[in-house]
């Protein structure tokens, strides 16, 4: 757990999140803590409806709610119209900055670099091309490269042991987290009559824009001719693989382990489940949701919830036999649609011998 | 392969395992080798049952074995109860060993640390923040970044540009490999009206237990509030992505590229096979093995052998019919019951009217 | 996008393709771009017949293109019998190069190593281990970690961040991208009878032929006991991860986030689709083609595009109810087995009663 030394009163809370305080204003916190588990200097939230049942019981000093549970409160409470983004906006002041931005000695700045006299924050080990400009409140953890050309904006963090290859640009306030890597050279080549591969070199580069983070080991890759890019406010989690002239639309959200092959466009607002593979040069458009573990093979042009894959686990020695009968199930559909046609042709023969008969 | 200048006496290895030595206990023994490869200084030994046929005829130094095959056995062998955690343990004694722990001018440690006289081992470029704790007979190899507050216990070894986040405690006789990340943030989000994420900043941290392993770039997220705990014991594979405040129980072991979603618990002694995707919310209970692929979307309280997915290949051109009739099963479940239904009618019917006519 | 400054006149093109050139010899071309983007001093090229239609309306300055369609092209066009792998051996001519090899004083390099006069380039803070040979034209970039008796051959080049253990062996000509790991641990444990987990030390390596390129954050881990192979030509994507004593044949390719289990062995010029994954201890022979998100769980013998999966979203409520058939769909085949014989049965019985009717 961190240590933190940071304290707070109520008023400042509720001041600061512009919402009315109900209780002791006076009252200090410390902290925050799940519902079940905050003690007395600690604020918590109830947001997932399942936890109201310990709004009645807590030991929290505070707690974050909408007007409807109000009432149901036995301590302080600050009531908000979303307690979820009350609670990540109050994230913001229990987390740890940095103190006194310094440029190390040991770091290694090359040739006609711009970098910005305003608490430019670089570690250790760091080592940066030629050509590269960094605004300021930047800050840059140790063990990154950063190749020539590059361009980071404005109060971006990155994270140590991060690799942005040559001609990269990061935009302002974004997040990147340690073993990312920007621009590594995008999957290209074409085959000689031999069966060996010619290499495409990768001409493009990576272009993301402000406010966007990346997850720890997540790698997007250079575009083949023009650039791949991740537009503002765009959130990918960790392990995610980015192809060569992807482009991502504003705002949307990608969980861990996800792929997406080469050329594909994403729309604005999407959200993408983890462990999904997205196909190369396809597009999905705006407001789409697809749930974790997907395979998205073609193009989606309706907002909407999409998913596929065979995922909820049974006992194996069932589940053996399903992947048996899947493999076949092209032929299964078939044996069904014989004997409905046989059904039908009956019902009606039958039907006839009936007639006949009667 | 390694080169290893190390031998032993066949005497000294079946006291190493305690174990009955029959032949030649002067033989000397320079490396363990596959028994259809091995030479006259190799070791091998037999725990595959479909190997036993080169037991007559391999030209290995001497075998390790069960005493049923002994008697089969043509050259020297040591009896043990089970083969191949012997070869484990004596993989021990073949393996390279750090000569001489040095900590390297050219590490960079920060203000207020503990570190331990006895056998600290810290390469070129390491970068440790302050306050940070490192006990006796820890390893750190070049270009690993360590953040303030961390605790390193006895007897770890962290491979090269690993990046271990603030307040992360990593316990005793841990292997962490190249590329793992322990402690970036969390993936939380609270969505703001028009659209855009406010980050939930992540104030736990990440807890390991002791004889934990992890492998190259697998990634650990910190926890919202409080920790990412993986418990002793637990062995994890390359790739693998564990988000924050999942609890992760002893001894249990996850293969390569799974990946394990925000708050999950997973219990004591289970098998997670490779590539598996387990989502967020539930818990797995001790004992439970998951077969590699699977993907796991609920609760599972019993143990046993689970599965899930469609793995299993078949040729292109028959799965892409399949692929059509999995997106319509529930439709094909559903003409299957219609059939059943007009069957069970029409052999009612079918046989009043035979009734009718007799 | 990057900058470069390169450039070169169609004549000079035309012969480095030993192409015809039809059109103004002396036009001078600044880059490659897309055929519907490309400026008249960018040359472009026709592979995607979906782009034949661009080339009326094309504004490049120059287009490569087989004989077939250069009577549409309304501007310069150099002919060549395939216009893909000629834009790709063009793509070398516009790729930065390395200016001035130097070896930096901020690297660290072991004892009794071998590191060629010639063209080798080290950034700062890479780290070399003891008797490593390091040939000809090879370039490291900063903060990679080598450990001791590796050899890298002439012409490679290694990305920034990049982890190599002991004994790895890379060959000529090869690219490792950033965050590569090559020769950490394979997964390998022996159960002890307290459940707790015996770790067997791989004590194989990692050989890599050459012509090998291996993408941003894969892993590659040491054999056992032999050593994990990659042969000559492979081309292996990002966050791809290959377990321990795998070989992969000459010319095989594999796209991002796939893996190979261990003691797996993959045939000559295979094509593996993304985001697949091929268990452990089978083979797959020469002239393998998997597609994308594939899970291979036994050996292929025959040549041929195989696949499995069930990828292909529909939407989430009609997905939900093919997932609860799915694990059923065993059940599902027995309830049609049922039907089919019922209609059997009864198809009989009624031509009886018909005969006997009649």
């Amino acid at each position: 757990m961190k240590n933190n030394k940071t304290e707070y009163s109520l008023r400042f809370l509720s001041e600061y999140l512009d919402a009315e305080l109900i209780g002791d204003s006076q009252k200090i916190i410390k902290g925050i803590a799940p519902i079940d588990t905050a003690n007395e200097s600690q604020l918590s939230f109830i947001h997932n409806p399942k936890y109201i049942k310990y709004l009645k019981e807590t030991k929290a000093g505070a707690v974050l709610l909408s007007k409807k549970h109000a009432d149901s409160s036995t301590t302080n409470c600050i009531v908000v119209e979303d307690p979820y983004l009350a609670y990540a906006r109050l994230t913001n002041l229990f987390v740890e900055k940095k103190i006194k931005p310094t440029i190390s000695d040991k770091a290694v700045i090359g040739n006609n670099c711009n970098i910005s006299k305003i608490n430019v924050d670089i570690s250790a080990n760091v080592v940066i091309g030629d050509n590269v400009t960094i605004e300021e409140n930047v800050t840059i953890k140790s063990s990154v490269t950063i190749g020539n050309n590059v361009t980071i904006k404005s109060g971006t963090l990155i994270n140590s042991n991060t690799s942005i290859y040559d001609n990269v640009q990061v935009g302002s306030n974004c997040i990147i987290h340690s073993g990312v890597v920007l621009g590594a050279d995008g999957f290209g080549f074409a085959k000689r009559k031999d069966g060996s591969w010619s290499k495409i070199h990768q001409l493009g580069s990576v272009c993301i824009g402000n406010d966007v983070e990346i997850g720890a080991n997540t790698t997007i890759d250079c575009g083949a001719l023009l650039d791949t890019i991740i537009n503002d406010g765009v959130k990918l989690d960790n392990q995610i693989q980015i192809g060569h002239n992807v482009e991502i639309g504003k705002n949307t959200i990608m969980a861990g382990c996800s792929a997406v092959a080469g050329s594909t466009k994403i729309g604005a607002n999407c959200a993408i489940g983890g462990f999904s593979v997205i196909a190369g040069h396809i597009s999905i458009c705006d407001n789409v949701m697809i749930t974790g573990g997907s395979g998205v093979a073609n193009t989606i042009n309706e907002p909407g919830i999409y998913s596929s894959g065979a995922s909820g686990v049974v006992p194996n020695s069932i589940w053996r036999k399903n992947v048996v009968r899947y493999k076949s199930l092209d032929q299964m559909f078939k044996r069904l649609k014989k004997l409905e046609s046989q059904m039908e042709e009956f019902t009606t023969t039958d039907n006839k011998e009936l007639e006949n008969a009667s």
